[in-house]
């Protein structure tokens, strides 16, 4: 069976997100108000071959710790479908 | 009151995504199998200050129109909560 792992890979909380304050100001300078704070993340989406749900979770586990997310900086939440 | 918008910008179906051939590329050196096919995009996290959900909407989709997603290549959904 065929299982989509949607891997959503966030910067911590506490960290700063450079990237996230550079759309900000970005939105400003578009006349864009009301916004307080951005940040800003990848989304990984892997088509994953496995028996069960259990076995996509795991790989898609092992895919987001070994390559995707950088655990000292950023978190990372995995939905299967 | 405060809104999250949750955008997830991902590259069209029918485009190439060399950052996701890479990293199916990595999770193969790196022994994971059973993994078909990646596509990468981003995840912006807004915090939008907005009378009602509806407004904050407007304000998530005019950002993500104009500065965050390039509607060319690239589609967005949005979720508020």
């Amino acid at each position: 069976m065929i299982f989509t792992a949607q891997i959503k890979v966030m910067p911590l909380k506490n960290l700063l997100d450079p990237q996230g304050k550079a759309v900000l100001g970005g939105l400003a300078n578009l006349g864009i108000t009301g916004v307080n704070d951005v940040r800003i993340g990848k989304q990984i989406e892997l088509q994953i071959e496995a028996d069960d749900e259990t076995t996509a979770r795991e790989k898609a586990e092992e895919a987001a710790k070994k390559l995707l997310a950088n655990q000292v900086m950023e978190m990372y939440d995995i939905v299967i479908s």
